[in-house]
Order: structure tokens, then sequence, then C-alpha cells
């Protein structure tokens, strides 16, 4: 949709949306035939609603792409991910809850092993421990370059990510990887003239790090990827005249909802009841929820689809608090699919359910992969959610006279 | 869907693809309320095959556009038929299976009869016979102008392809054919700078060959129409990376697929049983194959219902020779329908059936209109069937982190 069109059409209202993303949501039967994790699942409330609610399927990027979550966000959130890309370098710094900034250059780090010639022994450093790793990061962000701030954010055993600071750092860079040992790193190289400076930076803090770990061996070197800006895009605010909250556990979720301007909200705890507590704190703060709920994705990358039935299950038994608040509009969706027979991320559409007061209910009385694609939302883009949502909201007023 | 992103995600896999397209395979019931082609077909193989797929209707061109062979094939292949156009000279040099090269201009050629002035009795020369034809073609074979290469390859009765190979000969030419008789054929005009040196050499062979033609009556003269260059597309190798085969009876399918960089099998014979030997024969040896079947389309030109329902059942009979292969994606569809209460092409969607491991079925035992107007794939454009089989077929890497 030409975002434009939306952004003219938006209207001030009294509505609260929620949209509840178990990611990973999509799965798929073990056997032919059978039924997939949310089929499987134990769901009387999620059913229940479904019943009064518009079903369908979702589409994050397009047929057959299989989303990386920051991608699969953008989507259910209405930002086109192919048009907004989060590099791999700003999701890494999202992923430890780094707070990016517009003039901020991320990338992904690893600490390496090199001989005495420079040449790579391993380019994973041994997997060192993560508290050896924190103790070189902080060792690492005591380099000064030039007039930048320099964050060194440990990840686990070797990783780190790696975010220098100044403005106009651009991100057209090369990587200093090789992919490969018996050979030294790469330097940084600009590939436009905007990224000189900042390869400049780079290649400066490189051969500082080098000489601060000379004697941290496994850990003497670095390896640095996936340069990448923090992106501009266009807030809730902005896009939808939302004030919008954000509800997740894991740094890359509340990182990707950072991005799009949400307030990130903070929980006391690490469950789901955790997440409802806040849920329920904040009630009245905000137009829009999201709430993120990661296990689904997990078990489904672990290949654990009973794991990933029970995590839905639980999900299930929160929706009579959700309802309890009384949303207007409720979503409940994924940001990708995550079958656990696959173990991994998929292509597969995601199920996803739409109530509010004025829905046209498809009268369906399931949640689940099947019952969705009988549903009148049809097999849809994800970004088409949002703007949904909102008519539901009664957020947008009419187009044309 | 931007073709760089799938091109740029396209891992290697050691699986394959089988397309199987029944030319005009979409119909309509003969009486409202009644069933289609392929609903009244008895198809008890792709029935059993269809309840372990994902069913759905695909829409070649854009909706309410009634695509010709080549735009539904394109499509179906994952082109965007609006952006690679065949014109109509290369789809008639494609249909007499001529291998049209890069430095090919072809037309559409018509003997005709002209009188003593030169004005135009006859548009078609009576339809003089497809002997005469014949020898007529091999006399304007011997015509030589400047550095090119002519190959007038005959069709039938006045009918003929005409092939002119030179670097540099651009297709942006007026046509000679006043679509009315009482006047002379009008000269090739270039409609743009690049095609001035084809105009040239096109009026040159058309002078000698009314020469040539003189005491030839009733085919005295000859004219030209749908000027065309060979369209230059992306091979199923560079989109796709795939090795790909075509097991095709008819020149125009055959040339379609060699347009896509398709290796065209030889079939030895002209029955399905033929083609089916042809993949089982050269199955070890590619990851795709396309294997299309004319007849359906035959019957639907001809508004013959039940000619098309047994062509359809036809198929159904080869389905287990194609499972017994154990190819890891399945595709059955058309290029576009051709119901036969209409005699022609028709804009109607598409049944397509996607099986593979990876697929979420349907669950919906039946191969028909209806039925895959319920199917999880949508009413969706052709082109989003090839990214859906890659991604079944474990082809394509995920997008973003």
């Amino acid at each position: 949709m030409n975002s434009n069109l939306l952004q003219n059409l938006i209207i001030p209202a009294q509505t609260k949306i929620v949209m509840l993303i178990m990611d990973g949501l999509g799965g798929l039967p073990r056997e032919p035939g059978g039924k997939t994790e949310l089929e499987t699942a134990r769901t009387p409330n999620l059913d229940d609603l479904a019943q009064r609610s518009s079903l369908g399927l979702t589409i994050p990027v397009a047929p057959g792409i299989t989303p990386g979550s920051g991608p699969g966000h953008l989507a259910i959130f209405g930002y086109d991910p192919l048009q907004y890309e989060i590099g791999r370098g700003a999701m890494e710094a999202l992923g430890v809850d780094f707070e990016l900034g517009p003039d901020d250059l991320a990338a992904r780090g690893n600490f390496c092993t090199v001989d005495t010639d420079g040449r790579i022994i391993d380019r994973r450093a041994g997997r060192i421990g993560t508290d050896v790793n924190q103790d070189l990061a902080r060792l690492l962000g005591t380099i000064r370059i030039e007039q930048s701030e320099i964050f060194i954010e440990p990840v686990k055993e070797h990783r780190f990510a790696f975010i220098m600071r100044s403005p106009g750092l651009y991100d057209a860079l090369s990587e200093t990887d090789p992919q490969r040992i018996g050979v030294v790193p790469l330097p940084v190289l600009a590939l436009d003239p905007d990224s000189e400076k900042a390869a400049r930076y780079v290649n400066q803090f490189i051969t500082a790090a080098k000489e601060l770990l000379t004697h941290k061996h496994p850990a003497n070197m670095i390896l640095l990827r996936g340069f990448a800006k923090f992106p501009i895009m266009p807030t809730f605010q902005e896009k939808y005249g939302l004030k919008a909250a954000a509800i997740a556990l894991n740094g890359m979720y509340r990182g990707v909802a950072r991005l799009v301007g949400m307030q990130v909200l903070n929980v006391d705890g690490i469950t789901l009841n955790d997440e409802f507590v806040t849920l329920e704190k904040n009630w009245s703060d905000f137009d829009f929820f999201y709430l993120h709920i990661k296990k689904t994705d997990t078990f489904g990358e672990l290949g654990d689809f009973e794991g990933k039935v029970g995590a839905i299950e639980e999900v299930d038994a929160f929706i009579p608090r959700l309802l309890a608040l009384k949303p207007d509009v409720i979503i409940v969706g994924g940001d990708h699919s995550s079958p656990s027979v696959l173990k991994s991320h998929s292509w597969h559409p995601v199920p996803v359910l739409l109530y509010s007061h004025h829905v046209r209910a498809d009268r369906i009385a399931e949640f689940g992969e099947s019952a969705c694609s009988h549903g009148s939302l049809g097999t849809i883009p994800a970004t088409h959610i949002m703007p949904t949502a909102l008519a539901n909201a009664l957020r947008i007023t009419k187009y044309g006279a």
C-alpha cells in the first residue's frame, strides 16, 4: 500500500489495539495429513476468539521467502521489509538491547585466533567463554578513534556487537572476515565515497584492537562483518498516529520495536505472566501494544513439536486476561512460521486472527493453519494487517468524496 | 516479486521439481451449476495427490486478461509477462521449432495475391496448399541481403515465418500488410533510429521476393507483420539455479522453454506415453522438468467438452508413473484456461496443485476449479508458483537476520 495514502487518512480515536505475536507461530504436521503444532494445541480461548474474528494467513516478505526475525516483524508492523532493511550488524546490536541511534554504525564481531604472521588459525577463537568475552570487550571499549564513540557489547562465546558512533559514518563497507583460515583478515574497504570516513575509522579501530589483544591468545584478533547503519523509518506515531508500546523479553524484538518508535516497556521478570502484568499496568497509557512471545519460535527451531504445542497452550490461558482489558482490536499472529519438523524459520504463511466489534466474523471456531486458510482475510501480505486493524479501530477516515 | 531478491537467496540442493502443464486446463460448466471439464473428469490419482497438496488458482497476466500461450507460459515459469514480451513474429518462428538466436529478427509472413498494378487482391493467396508454400519458401530462402542470413520456414497454407539473422537488427518496424485489399503493400518503416538498418534490409528482401514470385500467381507477393526480436531474459539457471529440461511435442512450447534456457529434450514419438518415457530416461540429468500436454487446450478450443475430459483422464492415468520417480516437488497446473463452451482461451484463473514433503496440505481430496478456490494458496498471480516451488525444494535461504 502507498504509505502516504494511509498517513493522510489517519484520524485520532480513543481506541486500543493489541498485537499479540507468537514468534514462529506457523507450523507443519509431523506426518502427512496430521495436525500442526497450533492445530494440536488445546486452545479453547483462541478458538472462541476466532469464532468472533476474521481469519487469514499472512505472507511476511513474498511467496516462498523465509524471513529472518527483522523482516518478519517489520512486515507485521506494516513496513515493507524489502524497502526497510535492517542489516546484520544492526540486528546484532539490537539483539543485546543496545539502543541504536541514527549516528551509529554497527557490525557483527568475532574474536578469532591468528598466528605470529597474523594468519587466521581459528575464526571463533576456540569459542572462548562468555566471561572472557566480557573482559575483552571492556578492554576494546577503551579504544578511542578520533571523534567517535565506541561500544563493544558482548553477545556470547566469541561473538560481540561492534558499534561506532559519529555523524557521517556510512555502511557501504567490505567485511574483514575472509571466511576461511590460513589467510590474514581483510582490511575494510569503502564501497562508495560516502563510506570512506567509516572505512578509515574502522581500520584504525582494528589496528588498535590487534595491538591490545596481542597477548590475549586465543582471542588475539577480531573479525567484523555485516556493517549496517541504523535504518531510518517512520515511527508508529508518524505512520499511524499511534502511541505504541512494546512488551518483549528478548533484545532483538525490543530493538526492532524501538526502530519503529515504540516505547519499550520494562518487564519485571521473564515469564509470560510478567509480560501480561506489564500490559495491564500500562494499559491506560498507550493506544497500541505489541506483545511478543518467543517460546513458540524457540521450540520450533529446536524441533520440539510438543514444546511448541505447550507454549501455544500457555498463551491461550492468558487470553481471558487480555479480553478483560476490553481492547477494541486484537491481532493474534506471528512474524513467520517455524515448523518444528524443519527446525528453522520457513516460508509458510502464518495464521492470523483479527478481532474487533466491527469485524465480519468468519464464524470458524478454530485458530489453526487450515481454519485460517478458509478465513475471509485470505492469504495476504503481512503488511495488510495494520491498515485493517486501524480501520477496525476507527482510525482511518474516508478516501475521496 | 523483486527478481533480484530471489536470485540473491537461491542456494543449491539435490532436489527435483516437476511442472506438469495441461495447456488450457481451466474450464467452465456446460450449464449453470454444472461441473467443469476438470471436475467432470474421473481423476483418482490427481484427487489423491490434491489431498496431500496445497491448492489454488493462478492468474496468468492480470484479472480479466486472457493470455496467449507465450504470456501464459512465461507467467507460470515465473517471468512477469508484462515485462518480457514475446512478439508475434518470434512466436511464429518458435511455433515451427526454429531455434531463434539473439541476432534474429522474426516476422509472420503471408503469401498474397496482387494484380498487375501491385494492388492486393487476396491477402491469403487463396490459401495455397502447404506443399506449394514449402516450394515457395525454399525459393525465397535463396535471397541474399548484404551480410544477413535469411530463413523462410513454412507454417501451413499461405503462412510462413520470416527470420533475418544479422547483428544490430532491431524490431521497431511498421508492418507491410495494410489489412485490406485494393491497395499496394506498405513499405517497412523504421519507428526508431536503431531499427533503420533492419527496415532497409527487410525492404530489400521484399523487393527481391516480389521479383522471384512474379510468375507464381496466386502467391505472387508477400506480406510481413509482427516484427520481433528474440527476447532476452534470464535463464532458469541464472534466475533459479536450476538445470531445467522441457518435454513438449509442439514447437511453440519447445520454443518458449528454450527462451528461458531450458534444454529441450527430444521426444521419440507423439503420445503422452512418449513424453513420460522421455521424462523417465532423463530423470537423473536435470533438477527441473517442464512437461507440456497440448490436448487439453486443443479440445477446449474445438469446443469439445468430452474430448477435454478425456484428455485430462489420460493425464491422470500417468500420475503414478510420475510419483514413482519420487520428485521432491510437483506442480500440476495450466498456462491459462480454455473452456470448451467458449472455444477459446479465457481469463479464468487456472487450477493449480503444489505437492512436496514440506507443503501444508489442504486435505481437499479433489483437483478441480471449485476445490482449488478453497485452497490455501489462494487465487494468486501465476508468477508466485515458482518461488513457492523453490522454497518447497529447499532451494531458497533466509532473507534478513
